[in-house]
């Protein structure tokens, strides 16, 4: 199993909307294959931060199946006009 | 349930003995009062780069109690020595 975490900078003004075009799409990212689970979290210190931790089977589940999806592209349209900068994703595997 | 997130540089040379003494250290913080369980991944990207997932029912069970307690001075001491610079900490609730 791989964790995904991404780290999203959202424009504050935005966060409550974000959030909701978050669980409306929630459903693009849970039908790609390799998909197991996935949950936004919101940062107590930073206004407007938030984590996207989502689980892979593999890494290439995310890399070359999700990534080069009709789905994936769909989910960000959707979330592109929320970010206040471009997010961080980076792969992380169990000890 | 409040998720935090630990992000640390680790001497690459010593991966193999932090990660071991993590496993020996574990207790230290699964038996702190609010505890709900905690896991440590490899970033896959960034050689010595961790992040340690911690589960808390309160904030306050980790910046009051465990934060305050022998435990957390101990497990410091342990991990102090693999670190290659200082860990960042940031706390996450459920959206």
């Amino acid at each position: 199993m791989i964790l995904e975490l991404v780290t999203m900078s959202v424009k504050p003004e935005l966060k409550a909307e974000f959030e909701e075009t978050y669980r409306q799409a929630s459903p693009l990212m849970s039908r790609a294959r390799g998909n197991l689970g996935h949950e936004l979290k919101r940062c107590v210190e930073t206004d407007g931060r938030y984590i996207l931790l989502i689980k892979w089977a593999t890494i290439e589940d995310h890399l070359q199946g999700f990534r080069g999806s009709p789905d994936h592209a769909e989910w960000q349209r959707r979330m592109h006009p929320f970010y206040a900068a471009k997010s961080f994703i980076e792969h992380y595997e169990a000890v």
